[in-house]
């Protein structure tokens, strides 16, 4: 993409709004733009990231066997009124009337309704187990939106929803989700920490929130060294196979961490040796229950058991914020100058910088290289706008490409393009025709 | 995908409130679920074949280098204030009130809110042309929803939104949206006649309407023979050669072809000879507009000219039904036994029915088959259920894949399965280890 027929409206200076880092850079890199009080547009370069995030929480969903489907924004009152839950929520829902006066909502989660589905397309035990997943906008009408998509009104989640014949079965699909949740995390380059959880208002027997460590989370967490120090990325799992999926759990639950709802300060003493205690503040970016017959029941969510006998399913709810986790992953990765794309979730691979451009030599080799770079496989966004050096370096350190590449009038005299590891800060000159093989090289390194 | 392990609720019986072919399909096909009024789910057949439409759509805004964002669906009442078309839309919008008390309502179109993204972002000329589209759920309150998702009031569309320094690169802009819309239908097999429209509510100097032909059309529909028997398919072309592009508007508009709204008999007899007189009833799957400055003025959208003055921009709006082009296909593609899908935007490649699962030769065979289709890049659907041949066969034709590949016990001792093409009802043996070949070369030719 030339940057001169992109959209990316950046700020020099610092919107006084933003609080938290993420919500700062978010607005200065031109990713988003507040329409109303927790509610944002997704500019061009915002889009790109939550795209490929909501592709990886796809592509992990899918592994696991879950069947993606979309439930519509807007739901009918009367749903919520059979489980109970419409007062519940109180004023954190949206409520809407129509035309006609019917009582509808903008949903804030889906149980009811995908159990209603559920229970109209499956009638026995062997079409079980199943988990229905989709990726929609929500609304919560929060009291006090803040921290931008951190904490929006309208927000991108993913919910997955199991539906099982019995209890053991059930605690499967669960296993299987917090394994999946593990690997999504991975690959967007973070540790989310699995904690045991309150169930809140959704109900249920067992759940565990997962969160990330930034100094702007919500809440306060304390867990062991150890647990932090274990080998997050390596996931490879049969999920078919009961026991080495629950062994994954058992692994990445038996040591301590709790958020503070959760905590107990003599558990973690008694369990924990001093040296490896260790508190900080998390950002919640999953949140998984088990909660068993509590919808299927009212709902009347059942099956033919194989005796015959009509019984209720076992079910499980898991959530993914899917947009909320792109202000996660800023919070974890940025400095002083801006944002660190994980190579997995960058909107571009690359930014190409023509310090000069007009200059006829220096135009033809950006061109070149923006091919090359592009037929390599490398999405490339062409910095080609006609701007001082200082503002075009600023500019691409603050929207956080994984690498740049700058060709000015000298390096096309010496046929060098310098090449910047935004992460590192590293710079090496390298020959225009190396440059796609040596940027390769050290993404698979 | 096996079948066992999907979720596709097909029905039997023919649904009472479905009164036009693609609703009943759909419904039975087990593709949507009604949740409201108007309002569906889309079940995982269903979603497939709207992300493939959808992608069509995308790539074909791309490729006139338009960039795509992504607005909200809930905004503020502000705005629409502004512009003055708060009242205009009357009760078919739906209108909302926040826990603050503040008036919101459910965007059924974005004129207001992108102009004003475009002018936070935009100050020169020399930034312009942009085009900035989104993919998102709209909402419309229609009093009587009707036809599925059809007329529905939660759908999907394409909706964007071109910005020009004056009139004539405005026609550049909406020249190349009006061939972008070409290539977009005729890539899921339809031919959408552009037809001069009325500019209604969203107002303008010039607009057309696209509509396919379809008995359940909601609109009548006169045109010239000519016009349809052009080749639909050809339009490759440099979206940067204004002459180029504004000849292609000219050859497809140069025909008779008018909506009841804007026909008009004696010019239709005057302008087409006797024997290529054609009416029928058409579908609207697209509507775009030139409305100059009648948003950027009240909205204050100006860019600097050459000359240092400030200038409003002159705008056009582009939408594609995107969720009611599904039904359009369906429409204009389908027999009595159910879906015929345009192999471009079919849910699956290929239907693989086993017909005798349990027995291991015919499992064993048709799992190999599974995938080497696969390995081959097909996506299949494998029918593994323990079901009648008979039920298989039906619920494969309802679906509508292009391909079937059938295998039961006497194929298995033949080495052969048959190959049935959903279209053409054309059948053919063919031997295991050539049924990807075959299929591959029937497809490319």
């Amino acid at each position: 993409m030339r940057l001169s027929k992109y959209f990316l409206p950046t700020l020099k200076d610092d919107p006084k709004e933003a609080e938290i880092i993420s919500h700062r850079f978010m607005l200065r890199a031109g990713m988003i733009r507040q329409e109303s009080a927790g509610i944002y547009s997704w500019l061009p370069l915002g889009l790109r990231v939550l795209r490929k995030i909501e592709n990886i929480v796809r592509e992990e969903q899918n592994r696991t066997g879950a069947v993606e489907l979309l439930m519509p924004t807007i739901q009918s009152a009367d749903i919520w009124r059979k489980s109970g839950r419409y007062d519940d929520y109180g004023k954190e829902m949206l409520r809407i009337t129509d035309r006609h006066d019917r009582e509808m909502l903008y949903g804030p989660t889906n149980e009811e309704m995908i159990t209603d589905i559920f229970k109209a397309g499956t009638q026995s035990y062997k079409d079980l187990p199943i988990n229905l997943y989709h990726i929609q906008w929500k609304f919560r009408d929060e009291v006090r939106p803040r921290f931008g998509i951190m904490r929006g009104r309208e927000f991108l989640m993913k919910d997955a929803y199991s539906f099982d014949l019995n209890q053991e079965d059930a605690q499967h699909s669960y296993n299987k989700m917090f394994v999946a949740y593990l690997r999504t995390y991975a690959r967007m380059g973070l540790k989310a920490i699995p904690m045991r959880a309150d169930t809140g208002p959704i109900g249920g027997e067992n759940s565990h929130e997962f969160l990330i460590l930034a100094d702007t989370g919500e809440s306060e967490v304390f867990f062991d060294k150890d647990l932090y120090d274990m080998d997050w990325t390596n996931f490879e799992i049969d999920y078919d196979n009961k026991g080495d999926v629950a062994d994954v759990v058992k692994d990445f639950t038996a040591k301590y961490a709790a958020t503070e709802e959760m905590h107990n300060e003599d558990d973690f003493k008694s369990s924990v040796e001093e040296g490896k205690r260790l508190s900080g503040r998390g950002i919640e970016v999953g949140h998984i229950f088990l909660f068993g017959t509590k919808y299927s029941e009212p709902l009347g969510a059942v099956v033919q058991d194989p005796d015959g006998k009509q019984v209720a399913v076992h079910s499980g709810s898991y959530g993914v914020g899917v947009s909320r986790l792109l202000g996660g992953i800023i919070e974890s990765s940025h400095d002083e100058n801006g944002i660190i794309w994980p190579k997995e979730v960058a909107p571009f691979d690359i930014g190409l910088l023509n310090l000069k451009t007009g200059d006829e030599a220096t135009d033809a080799a950006c061109q070149e290289m923006y091919k090359g770079l592009q037929d390599s496989g490398f999405d490339v966004l062409y910095d080609d706008k006609d701007d001082r050096a200082g503002a075009k370096f600023s500019r691409m350190d603050l929207i956080g490409l994984p690498w740049q590449v700058i060709i000015g009038p000298r390096g096309v005299k010496n046929g060098q393009a310098e090449i910047k590891n935004r992460k590192t800060g590293e710079r090496e000159d390298v020959a225009f025709d190396k440059v796609a093989a040596y940027i390769a090289e050290k993404n698979a390194s």
